[in-house]
């Protein structure tokens, strides 16, 4: 049975880290080591959690930040909180580079360019998920 | 003399309120209600800060958040922190509807329609600065 949110019904990517509260995925939107920090419970505004709860999202998207920053070193990192078409809360963390298919516009403007391809590692997905256990804990079982 | 960056040389917009470290503006962007909560240093990044400053700056963008749903009932609250065009560290709080000009896209993606005019009320600067004193304490002078 589905819920009609995709985030309530699927993970929304590739798993690197979770909590009892919110989780880490890696997209497959086309820019590189782009993450989406998501709360498990459906919930629609930040405003609509507590504050120790917002806190711990917050610090959560920070630590991805950070893991991308060190990783990727990026131009520039863009966060960013709509949830028009999905309203369950979700944070979408975005290394952006000065040679995307964007920049210097946000990742949902006209594109401006054909992107320099900028392929992961190999063994990203479990760089980071460490990097996310070293900062924030051991990641919980699904 | 001018720095060369927008944030640094000028208030960024209609002043609500503002302490030592950020300050709150009203903007023209054509989204009634579009807020912006900007750093008063020149700060790149969310994690270039410290902890207790990011909290700051992020109960200061909830309590925008928390004025702008209670004056305006939008459909949904955006918030976004790009600084892709002006690395100084700001965040976007957006009012959206669902009759807007871009709903549900994202407001930098490309137009859907004529947005149905939304206009503000007289008072709006004047009580959503009030809002914003009686949650986070009186707003500094300039």
């Amino acid at each position: 049975m589905t819920t009609g949110c995709s985030f309530c019904d699927g993970e929304g990517g590739e798993l690197l880290w979770r909590d009892a509260r919110c989780r880490v995925v890696l997209t497959t939107e086309p820019f590189s080591g782009f993450c989406r920090v998501i709360w498990n419970a459906h919930v629609r505004e930040m405003t609509d959690l507590s504050a120790p709860a917002r806190a711990h999202f917050m610090d959560v998207v920070y630590a991805v930040e950070s893991a991308l920053r060190a990783r990727l070193t990026p131009t520039k990192m863009n966060l960013a909180s709509f949830g028009n078409q999905t309203p369950h809360l979700h944070w979408h963390v975005i290394p952006r580079f000065a040679d995307d298919s964007h920049f210097p516009d946000p990742v949902w403007a006209s594109q401006q360019r054909d992107a320099v391809p900028r392929p992961l590692p190999d063994d990203f997905v479990a760089a980071l998920a460490g990097d996310l256990a070293a900062m924030l804990g051991a990641s919980a079982a699904r």
